[in-house]
């Protein structure tokens, strides 16, 4: 029988590689016998979804960081209580490309929205839900940005912000794994797919005994 | 010469007569020589606008309270920092119908969501910012209901609701005039426009000596 359901996230910056690497942890815990649903941020919902849409459209500086936040938080509640909660407590492992790390890093250190203020709103808005465990895919930002542009896709809003805000993204996610080593693994991007799935199933195995 | 922008907020539920009450202030109060600048909430700036209309459509319960919370107060950041803030430093009275005490009133008070939380969101996202007058426009529900379908629009989610719903509204804004006496003034929206506006305008004289 599959123990209940863990909530694993995926974090990074451009092009670091966390839809595909979910898709292949994915695969990999439904050949274990666990159910598994695969969703992202901001989205996962239909009403996060339309908020998602008001993020990514629009030129760089549309909305304030502080904004942002509060933005990606509405949707963040939507996905939780509709989605994700209600995934975990039917046993079902839940895997999101994206989650509360993200606002931190890319509102907080790069869009410099004060930690605080975060903490505050992580909290009023959540409770302090946090996930069971999260992979930093840490990629040098000029090859992730380079990866983004490969897939010859039109750039999103923070695609489009310059290299110091993806540098200042990149020292965030590190910066948050040191402040959760319990809660968070760093993995480097720069593997092939397929390495880059099997370390992340040796961290699942080693931290959540899976 | 013109004495420093003074930001006025109108409140109350649905058919209490905000709109038309602030456009006869603003022209009351552009014939004593102020700027004066009529905005809207949920709205007021493009950005926010765009999240109202995530608000107003749909079915009664396709928010929670705290992801409306959350999304209201995206737009009402984008909106003081966009607009009234702007226009008060530039001497121009801002006349707004409904802002933060529409929150507590419509998401606290009849959408359950705790004072506290309420506080601690309006604390984070605008550092204690309040209006320096707001009139709450009292009525009956039933009134107001009746009003609005006169009106003949199509009905709102918040119109959807119930009269319960619209009772614990009118409650909420009480509650709120009790509690910050010096801030807010009770008006009985039930009289005519004209008496409204001339009992408004008597308030607005006394407590912000214009």
């Amino acid at each position: 029988m599959p123990v209940a359901g863990r909530f694993i996230t995926l974090e990074g910056g451009e092009g670091a590689g966390k839809s595909t690497l979910a898709r292949a942890l994915a695969d990999a815990l439904e050949a274990r016998g666990h159910a598994v649903d695969v969703t992202r941020e901001p989205g996962g919902t239909e009403n996060a979804e339309q908020i998602r849409s008001l993020l990514v459209s629009g030129e760089p500086d549309r909305w304030s960081s502080l904004s942002e936040a509060l933005l990606l938080y509405a949707a963040r509640v939507d996905h939780v209580d509709r989605r994700i909660r209600p995934a975990l407590n039917s046993d079902t492992w839940v895997i999101c490309d994206r989650f509360s790390d993200s606002t931190r890093a890319y509102q907080g250190a790069a869009g410099r929205l004060d930690r605080d203020r975060l903490n505050r709103l992580h909290q009023l808005a959540l409770d302090g839900f946090e996930p069971d465990l999260t992979l930093i895919l840490d990629l040098d930002p000029a090859i992730g940005m380079e990866r983004t542009r490969q897939r010859g896709e039109d750039a999103t809003r923070f695609e489009k912000q310059d290299l110091s805000f993806h540098a200042a993204l990149r020292e965030g996610f590190l910066d948050i794994a040191a402040a959760a080593p319990d809660r968070c693994a760093v993995l480097d991007a720069t593997q092939p797919p397929q390495e880059l799935a099997q370390a992340a199933l040796a961290v699942i195995d080693s931290r959540l005994g899976s």
